[in-house]
């Protein structure tokens, strides 16, 4: 029997809350698919943060690198600068695994209904192939003059051939499974350096996918057409900013932040791998038992496909979908009153 | 009676044919209301760019300086790059008369519908001010190590305390004469120079106007909170990227980019303010009478009324509300088979 080992960050909020789901329900499945998981629990958050002036220990990345996959909750609390609880965690560790892949698919899930009106499940299936590791995420910067009437920042975006290059190509490969259309993200009419260099390259590697159409859009335009004609989208490959506002939008269509998963993946298998929800720490709900737990059910069936347990991951969807059609078992944000570990168990007994 | 001296810049592609529409609406109103415009156009466009090698001559800054007002088409043509047409006239008179303030009000008009289900029409009325001098959008940059594995390219932002602080004052001070309600977007948690620094100015503008509820919000939420929620969205502060998107957003939202307006404002009244359809030059369609001129004519309404003439710019809104909900004369956007022509002199008509 396979046995994976797998690290758990749940973080801060309602990390914590979901992530317990997550792994009652990849603990059935395992069990159900002859494949065995051996956790380790890290308390890396904002509240480490407070007791110890770091959200991991400085060997963090050391400590995860030999693991087979990372389940992240999520960071974040207040009082805490973000600043400081994601680039003290979340970032460098997309960073340090060469994580550059932030893949987000989205899709209309049973029994929810999208904000757009009229739109079927099935104009409603994208992935946003998020690029992870560089762009506009950048620490180089800083202030000058500071404090006085002149004082100003500045803030640099770093784009380099190969991580360019890497995220556009995965995005072709990946359309090939699916509608082979690949549209991409740009703003080269306002980003005059930046830009023009992305759409350079992703020329460069349409031309060797003449097979898969390929087309850009400005991202002002991208937005526009995801709530205006979604069907018209299906894998959009977009730099870090981009993806990260197009990736939310696409949530927000397809029946909100509490349904969307992602991962952040090494496609060269070196370094593990880290599934999250989209969604972030929500103080203001934070241990409630009201958090929605199927993203990060979602992002456990992500792990365990990344894994090769590709049967296991399929089996935790159809659960989410079956739960979620009956429609019995409903968390606030879906119009119930049920708790996440209701909705949790719910799924696990799915299986 | 007062004669102002505007000056027209139609540009290209459907630039050109919305923007005969909308003279035609203002000569209109002005011979109505007592006051007199004088006109001046200007062939600047990436015509002139393929003849003479650039889109506006030299002194082209100097020439519309003595003007009361611009009203601007659309300018961008397959196979001028958009570094050229853009950044040899729209941005540079963005910046050289410091029209700081791009103001793209939306609602959604009588007759058309919302891509959003179950929307009344005043849940769907909101501003974005958009900062429009700086910012993401910087000429700063360039490429390193060109046609090597290892190229790169940055992109330096630039926010300045003036530039920010003037932006975020404007919409506080536009708040108070709307719902006095703020909400800014920042990224805070991603660009950790730029957006926390945005974000300190906000909060100390903030702290001078009591009277109005300000929140920030990360822009991929905010991107969601649009399409979820907008009811809870009046008044949104942004910086020139994430405003540009946001009001893509918020456009097609209400009734798409073929209604959406806007002005880039220079509130001290030193320099002309120029007004434009958020729409570009859509060349796909150019010439062939079918763009919808709506957003043209909402944006000489928003001319007239910087130039103080406040009951004929509202006198033109009150036209375009009646054609649209008679909805007798439609362009294929809006359901219709009506030209452009059509639409501009029935709202003529009905002043
Ligand atoms: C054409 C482009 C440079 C411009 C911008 O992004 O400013 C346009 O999208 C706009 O919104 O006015
Ligand atoms: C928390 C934040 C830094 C993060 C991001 O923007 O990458 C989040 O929004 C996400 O999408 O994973």
């Amino acid at each position: 029997m396979t046995t994976y080992r797998l690290a758990s960050i749940p973080g801060d909020g309602i990390g914590v809350d979901v992530t317990v789901e997550a792994r009652k329900v990849l603990d059935r499945v395992s069990a159900r698919f002859g494949f065995s998981l051996e956790w380790t629990e890290f308390d890396w958050s904002c509240e480490r943060y407070a007791q110890l002036g770091a959200m991991m220990p400085e060997d963090g990345v050391a400590q995860l690198s030999a693991y087979d996959g990372i389940l992240l909750g999520a960071v974040g609390f207040p009082g805490v600068p973000d600043h400081v609880s994601l680039w003290g965690l979340l970032i460098p560790l997309r960073r340090a695994f060469q994580q550059y892949v932030n893949l987000r698919p989205v899709r209309l899930l049973p029994g929810t209904t999208s904000v757009l009106a009229g739109r079927k499940a099935e104009e409603l299936e994208l992935v946003i192939v998020r690029e992870n590791s560089e762009g506009e995420y950048s620490a180089i910067g800083g202030r000058h003059n500071a404090g006085r009437p002149d004082e100003f920042v500045l803030q640099e975006s770093v784009f380099t051939r190969v991580g360019v290059e890497r995220i556009i190509r995965y995005a072709f490969e990946l359309a090939r499974t699916r509608s082979s259309r690949v549209c991409s993200a740009t703003k080269s009419n306002g980003l005059i350096h930046s830009m023009p260099f992305w759409d350079e390259i992703f020329a460069e590697v349409a031309a060797e996918f003449p097979d898969v159409r390929s087309e850009r859009m400005h991202v002002d335009a991208l937005a526009a057409r995801m709530v205006q004609a979604p069907d018209r989208l299906d894998v959009v490959v977009a730099s870090n900013l981009f993806g990260d506002i197009l990736s939310d939008l696409a949530a927000a269509i397809t029946g909100g932040l509490g349904m969307a998963p992602s991962g952040n993946i090494n496609p060269s298998g070196e370094s593990p791998s880290m599934f999250e929800a989209v969604h972030g720490s929500a103080p203001d709900i934070a241990g409630q038992g009201i958090a929605n737990p199927v993203a990060q059910i979602l992002a456990a069936a992500m792990l365990v496909e990344h894994l090769g347990e590709t049967v296991a991951a399929q089996a935790i969807r159809a659960a989410v979908d079956r739960v979620l059609d009956e429609g019995r078992v409903r968390t606030p944000d879906l119009g119930g009153t049920d708790t996440t570990e209701r909705l949790g168990t719910a799924v696990a007994e799915a299986l």
